[in-house]
């Protein structure tokens, strides 16, 4: 990732205040000490800058790239250091915008009938998140319990850690610069407001998940934790990454007559074992539709909202960006290299998702499954 | 609502700086000048006493009391200040917990089966709303636009501003004390994390609710705005309200063996005219089950969540929290003091919405529709 610069927060484990960096081969690049007195980093957090907008944006960038240019910046080897949230979410909206994902969960959760409902081609379907639990790679993700019913336990649903853990591999939207209430944010405006992009594993609990979703949406099936990269890609490292989507037939302020979609290769790896190869491209909803949607209403946003962009997937079964459509709800198994199987996840798994553009390399996010504390 | 010391968050018209307050009467104390060198109360947000926990709250209830009681507080006048949104809303969960609202909506969202969902009696349905649109009482509530289709146009959804535009009379728990992620709160526990409670209107849009919704839930018809109360009650103040509520079988984790709801009068206004008269013990989840409810799966919580109660209605069309119900869909009419007749909100609508425990007066939550701007 030698050249894109990617943004994060960064605490030396010799004992040194977290400070924001960005990225540069295997180093940090101190922002304060490489920019001098510049205020958008003198707190351990992005937030300020996220704000500052895409001029600023822009700016920073040239200044960085001159200092690495001329061997003046002050590094930190990535090993030395512990990598933080480096930002402060705000709402997080978690869409649902592959075609394919969206058609399998259709046939799995409400088998016999039309698996895309009706509203799905004309605007991204999404819902509200949890960002409590929204934490960064590495941090422990504890196997949730819910109430589950049990086909073989005439008694009900019962309290119980889930047996349907999954993963979602999804794309991020970390907004930078917010909006007023009652002033939607246009479509063809959307990316001043993007600053960059995180690669988020939506945790999620099939079984606690169908018993309690309908009408009002999943809860307790994915508040438990959403895993993002420690490391921000700059919008701009991305945008020449963007490549036509499938054709649509959309209201005015979802449309989009340029490439609206990221080609970026993701893999998802369980225990070292890469299970599969996502790519956004396949998506129906670009970053900017998700954006202009969320805001049409008059909804405010605000700096550090993360608009993910639900379960990535594509048609065929090697671009399954989750267990649950890879092992067809668990009617199927996948094996790993050391021969052991898996419908979804069990305690001590570790699942991985990175993903690379080009030259472009994102910052993985990683997290291993722990039974919940309590238990 | 003299006797119990609702908090708040003043800022005075002639210029001084905003300041925390409680409210004693027609006044505002001043809490930074009435408790002495108090750091709880040094920014003008409620955020730092809210953590602090129950014990803090009741030594500087016990005190303020002392101190209106020797007449010695630095007292504002209410008609002197603006009052603004008292603490940073953190996690917003909006649930669906009156039997009569959910069963009520069922039969016209679902019409001809059961309208009750299998999941209902088990667990407090409930999903993530926009903390960014939560707003003091007194903010205008812009009339959101979104695709809905209509039966006389055969191209389908387009972009309109909502003909459905809707209150909901609710109730909200204004959480104090959060809790790690794997750790959930303890059923009988939750009361010591509630540091008090809001009236709330969940402004929603009916016909972009009822495009969008599914499967995820409501989006974009209910993010637009929710309206709080701008004083809080202490939670110190209700519990003596508490009754029985409807007869339950639940799990373990949800069980409470005491009273659980909240006897409250509430009364909805449109324009100066009572519409219905909600009481919150109609509800088949109390607070504390709420709060339990939303960590069960090992979720964090956080000083500021907000956790509502969703529509309160009885089985009595004279205790309907909404226009959906008070209206059967916009099928009959109600007819307000001056003559006019609404189904749903029309521009330039006020709603109030008010409520009193005995002595307890709780601070009223209004709104007035205005149209969007840009359109």
């Amino acid at each position: 990732m030698k050249d894109h610069l990617p943004y994060g927060v960064a605490r030396p484990r010799d004992g040194g205040p977290a400070r924001c960096v960005a990225r540069w081969g295997d180093s940090c690049l101190d922002l304060a000490g490489a920019l001098g007195d510049d205020d958008l980093f003198d707190s351990p957090s992005l937030d300020a800058f996220m704000a500052a907008g895409p001029t600023a944006w822009d700016e920073v960038r040239g200044r960085l790239l001159d200092v690495v240019d001329r061997d003046a910046a002050p590094l930190l080897p990535v090993a030395d250091v512990d990598l933080l949230l480096p930002w402060t979410p705000r709402d997080y909206v978690d869409f649902y915008a592959a075609e394919a994902h969206a058609t399998n969960l259709g046939h799995m959760f409400r088998p016999g009938v039309e698996p895309l409902l009706p509203n799905w081609r004309h605007l991204p379907v999404g819902y509200h998140g949890r960002t409590a639990t929204i934490v960064p790679s590495g941090a422990p993700v504890y196997r949730p319990q819910g109430l589950i019913p049990r086909l073989d336990d005439d008694d009900g649903p019962r309290l119980r850690p889930t047996a349907m853990l999954d993963v979602e591999v999804e794309l991020g939207v970390v907004l930078g610069v917010g909006s007023q209430r009652g002033r939607p944010i246009p479509v063809d405006e959307a990316w001043d407001h993007i600053f960059g992009f995180a690669l988020v594993n939506d945790w999620s609990a099939r079984d606690i998940q169908a018993f309690e979703y309908q009408p009002l949406g999943p809860h307790l099936g994915k508040s438990f934790a959403t895993s993002v990269s420690p490391w921000i890609t700059p919008a701009a490292a991305l945008r020449p990454h963007l490549v036509d989507g499938p054709p649509q037939d959309v209201a005015d302020y979802l449309r989009v007559d340029a490439p609206r979609v990221l080609d970026i290769e993701l893999a998802l790896e369980l225990n070292g074992t890469v299970l599969s190869r996502p790519n956004p491209r396949d998506l129906y909803w670009g970053p900017a539709q998700l954006v202009a949607h969320a805001t049409v209403n008059g909804a405010a946003a605000r700096t550090g909202d993360l608009y993910a962009s639900g379960t990535i997937s594509g048609w065929d079964r090697a671009t399954f960006g989750s267990l649950i459509e890879l092992t067809w709800r668990g009617r199927d198994e996948v094996v790993l290299h050391d021969g052991t199987i898996r419908t979804f996840l069990e305690d001590g798994d570790t699942v991985v998702i990175s993903g690379r553009a080009g030259d472009v390399v994102l910052g993985e996010v990683a997290g291993r499954v722990e039974p919940l504390p309590l238990a």
